[in-house]
């Protein structure tokens, strides 16, 4: 039997270590995100009653139209008011909510985004220069919606709002793992509602080449397992992003990354070969060969088709990671590069790049690709995509402030791979183009902004949305909001306010991770497994998957592993509790109770996991996690009663610790840092 | 902080105060839903690994090569496994799992769905006469996987299984509220779980006229608010079903319930009169004007174009709540009847049919339509929908049999209306045609099955699932397995288990729930709004929503009422056990905890409504709900000391039931009759 003494534990930790009331930290007044430019808060509020309607004024749009619709729909389901206008009513001067918009917006780079909000007791007012502007003034309104004991409320405020930069993307990889057009749409859904404005969709790698080609069928057949996306059905994305204002960039990834491209047309590769799709993760050697003139005639035809799809002015080739392995084998590409006075295979790409330049600007499109790119002749329309940084044992943001320098637009992606499991904070300080570094008004005027990427080696259609968000808001906010916006901890309570209001639009980013634990409890009370899951987050960067090898395409990806994400809550709270303890702060919370629960929650986890072997591997973790607690507990009660243990202690102490850093179901425990504080004052005050 | 813990409160109180173990009960032996015709079980256990493969002989099918890959991902995400084999081998005698299928199934009504299963130390083998039977088989395999503290296994077990009736359907209303493809999709994957093989389609209705029709454009234009079907979405839809072995039935339901036909065309009416889109529930009198020669030209175009997309042989023309208000005050249709000898307006409506039949018969489909439609001259052919019961004051089932016995073949949908919230125990006693009823076998030959039905009335596609599952689970169970199987509780066990693995289908009837409740508790721990809700069900039958106006098509539909289901889960166990307590009975649980948690839970849920106006609604509900447990256990305490309170105590007692009687919320508190129960057997000891 259950004892019900647990559940309030549960209850207490979940108030014990929180900031319910968002604005306890000092930079924020209200829960947005992104926050705007300019909010001013004053004394009253606007309360929403079933008579609240909505009218758009000005020049007529059908995407406002559509908007205000969707709007008035998102705020009946947000506060359960029986709101009587389920449309938008003409421009008349009476309804509540008085939306002006002078001009139709272009979903391009640079289009005025700004709008006004005016909220006083006479009503809402949202101005702004075109139709996209007031959309993104939608969104605001409805994150502004606040509630009282009395009901839901608008408080009196104004805000102008902006965005810091022009680029403000998301790239998603259905290569890797289709993602279906559903799911598309939702996160597209998504992007809008936190003001982001371009998706990369990147449709073709190693393990899949995703976008339907009529004049190559071979690409779909060969080169996919059977899931593509129909030119019909990227049309319905392009009108659909189009409607939410925003931009897609396609992107076919030439010379490397071409495995499936080179499965359906192997004559185009650079070894005399045959080709298969690829099943595993990492760098492969397969690359299309730049000497073959049939392979330009190829990728002009194709281009051709996709160039129909896509109205945007980008036009992503990839270009990355090409190691040329292929190259230095093959006799006949030596020679050409003899021939052709070209020295290396960097500069052998960068003629390859040129090539494809030229066939780009044929349909008036602009390149845009990956760091590697970037060569001597490069025509300065192209756009250079930053991502490398300590991973690849580079410095981050130095091709984004050079191709900068060099006169060419630039966005920057490094810092803000979210398939890494990085923590938000770890993203979110990172400035493409902050104030205080040595940057030329030129320059800055060519770092368009950022990308966040989202790779999916790991990530199926069910679990994409946890890996993304919320963790996507607060990058939103850093290419959206003045660079001052920067608290970590207001981050983090926002977001969490945020994370809720973003179920709205239907995101698994909550539900998926619970399903998956409630699976794993094959029937068991989930409560010791969201406790012990709540305590650690995945594996970071690309340790997780070691050699690429260890997962396949076809792997289990609702293990223990993708329920976790990148901020441990629990742990990050019991961190800074720690940290509050040891500083003598005011209003620290008891730090017991939680590690009490932790201590003795590896008993009920061994009961689950006799009846869910798909459990097993996280046994270690779980005991690793009590005996932490257990450590934790018996710190505290020395540091209380000033009693002091005996050396040995801090020699077990440390091994303790050391082994509870090994992973388990790929997760790591990230209460450790607390713990080993605790113990480092514990040791100091002995000495 | 925000509750990032789903914790799905169902399992504490299933493991509370039930039988979590399956098979606890004696009528079956294994967690299966719909439950085979033969089981024997074995000593013996088959351990999947990662070599465990599966591998199809027998008649090639594209049909069955794609389930079979299919069940392998289920296979994996199931487990956790990294089995090898993503795909299908050929035919391999090796393989762990050996399909054998000897035809390719048709899509129709009476084909052979049987299939045999034999694991034992050797492997699985899967026997069917076609590739349909097989796929029904490989969900039983998935169903059927155990799992102890050595692995997940099969059980060694032998199978004989085929369906009791011919027809198992599901009808989807995507005319109240529209339902995207992709939630379609969904919901005929898990009719396929669980083996119902029609899927009825409600196109057309008052609200909405859902199917594309290009020869009648403004049905779409005017008839819908922008929502409905293309003709490519339906071929797609009747592929995927036709994959899954389910056959579609299109239903454009007239001469009634088409208030959306006449918004486009209102000189089809029976009154001269413009018509507007319904937004309320209900009988409405806008109708078709059966006098009138165009109505068939345009109904023989409307389907001759509808049949195109549909290849099943049957066509459901509706027929149901034509009252002919609009006929009787139509001086030319009055005057049509007297000239043609037709004397009232069910004959009216039956010279329509014959009408209709005839029209259909040109496209060779058999006309299908609601009890209504049967008249004298009907045509054998016809299919009779028996659907009037109780709450249309007829006597259940009489049209069926009627129906039967006058040679039409006939389903029964009486007893499956899921949108009505009645509990699963309720739909799953009704059997179309049982032994103990005096048939003869020219009507039991004639009972083809039956048919749940989910209008959407107050149904949304978040919701949706909610409303359907699992307890779609369990009628189909009634439609597939032998009359015998019909252990309430045994089939509640195995409907808690069916339900947790639903969800490795995607469905949302467990998070959808949780997250609303997740918004309502507007970042409060969720766990006193999970205790509560778990004691409430939904107002039962037309009582949510009185006369049809108190909800319109745009009213919200993620409140409290939207996250109860229809068996009160926590409801229903505490009952139980109050009936193991007062009946002596062995290993009944302690009443006190789960009521004393109750008795609590009211001061959390103020604190919780007080920044969650939403659920101001509930305030009272939840007053009587820890009211009414208070009682409880005064009662018990009472039984337990063998004291008498005074009479005036019983009074009282009875009061706070009777208030507790009341709606809150549009729910209903389901404790109160086994707190009645205990009250009552007090009163008895007293005497």
């Amino acid at each position: 039997m259950i004892d019900m003494r647990n559940i309030y534990r549960q209850y207490i930790f979940s108030i014990l270590f929180s900031l319910v009331i968002v604005a306890a930290h000092a930079q924020t007044a209200l829960p947005l995100m992104p926050y705007p430019k300019e909010v001013q808060l004053s004394e009253g509020k606007l309360y929403l009653t079933e008579e609240t309607s909505l009218s758009i004024n000005g020049k007529y749009s059908d995407r406002l139209s559509k908007e205000g619709t969707q709007f008035l729909r998102q705020l009946v389901e947000q506060t359960g008011l029986f709101i009587n206008q389920s449309k938008v009513v003409g421009a008349i001067d009476q309804a509540t909510i008085q939306v002006q918009s002078l001009a139709v917006g272009q979903v391009e780079i640079g289009e005025d985004e700004s709008y006004t909000i005016q909220i006083d007791q006479s009503g809402v007012k949202l101005n702004a220069s075109n139709d996209i502007g007031a959309s993104r003034g939608l969104m605001t309104l409805l994150q502004l919606v606040q509630a009282d004991s009395k009901g839901y409320y608008w408080p009196h405020v104004a805000i102008d709002d902006e965005p810091r930069f022009r680029w403000r993307g998301m790239m998603i990889d259905p290569s890797r793992h289709f993602l279906p057009v559903t799911d598309l749409k939702r996160n597209i859904d998504a992007m809008a509602a936190v003001k982001l404005n371009v998706l990369h969709l990147h449709l073709s790698d190693d393990q899949g080449f995703r976008f339907e080609s009529k004049v190559f069928p071979k690409l779909n057949s060969l080169g996919t397992d059977g899931n593509y996306y129909s030119q019909e059905e990227l049309k319905d994305i392009v009108d659909y992003a189009s409607q939410k204002g925003i931009l897609i960039v396609p992107e076919i990834d030439v010379p490397g990354h071409a495995t499936a491209i080179l499965t359906a047309y192997p004559e185009l590769g650079s070894k005399d070969t045959t080709y298969v799709l690829e099943r595993f993760a990492g760098i492969f050697d397969p690359t299309l060969d730049p000497t073959n003139e049939e392979v330009y005639v190829f990728l002009d035809k194709l281009f051709a088709e996709i160039v129909t799809i896509f109205p945007g002015p980008y036009f992503n080739i990839g270009g990355d990671e090409n190691l040329g392995k292929h190259w230095n084998e093959s006799e006949h590409i030596q020679k050409f590069m003899k021939k052709n006075g070209i020295k290396s295979n960097h500069e052998l790409q960068g003629y390859f790049n040129l090539r494809l330049q030229k066939i780009l600007a044929q349909y008036e499109k602009r390149m845009m690709g990956w760091e590697e790119i970037m060569i001597d002749d490069l025509e300065k329309s192209a756009l250079i995509h930053s991502w490398k940084g300590a991973w690849e044992k580079a410095t981050p943001k130095q091709s984004l402030y050079k191709a900068a320098a060099e006169g060419y637009q630039t966005i920057l992606s490094n810092g803000y791979y979210l398939d890494l499991m990085l923590t938000t904070e770890s993203s979110y300080l990172v400035d493409p183009a902050p104030k205080a570094d040595n940057l030329s008004d030129f320059q800055r005027s060519n770092i368009l902004g950022g990308e966040i990427c989202m790779w999916s080696e790991l990530v199926i259609p069910q679990t994409l949305e946890s890996r993304l968000w919320p963790r996507a808001a607060a990058i939103a906010e850093r290419f959206w909001s003045p660079e001052e916006i920067k608290d970590v901890e207001d981050m983090y309570d926002r977001m969490d306010h945020i994370s809720l209001w973003l179920e709205n639009f239907d995101l698994k980013h909550i539900s998926e991770p619970n399903r998956i634990i409630r699976k794993l409890a094959a029937g068991h009370d989930t409560e010791p497994l969201h406790l012990l899951l709540d305590m650690v987050e995945p594996m970071k960067g690309y340790t997780r998957n070691p050699g690429g090898t260890m997962y396949n395409t076809f792997s289990p990806y609702t293990k223990w592993v993708d329920a976790a994400t990148a901020d441990a809550p629990g742990a990050r709270a019991f961190n800074n509790q720690v940290d509050c303890y040891l500083n003598s702060k005011i209003g620290c919370q008891d730090l017991k109770p939680v590690l009490e629960s932790l201590a003795e929650n590896h008993d009920q986890i061994m009961k689950i996991i006799a009846d869910s072997p798909s459990l097993q591997e996280i046994q270690s973790l779980s005991a690793n996690a009590s005996r932490v607690a257990s450590l934790a507990l018996e710190t505290l009660d020395y540091l209380e009663t000033n009693s002091k243990p005996k050396s040995k202690w801090f020699v077990d102490a440390k091994d303790i610790l050391n082994e509870a850093s090994e992973q388990g179901g790929r997760t790591e425990l990230q209460v450790i840092s607390g713990v080993s504080d605790l113990v480092t004052a514990l040791e100091g005050e002995v000495k």
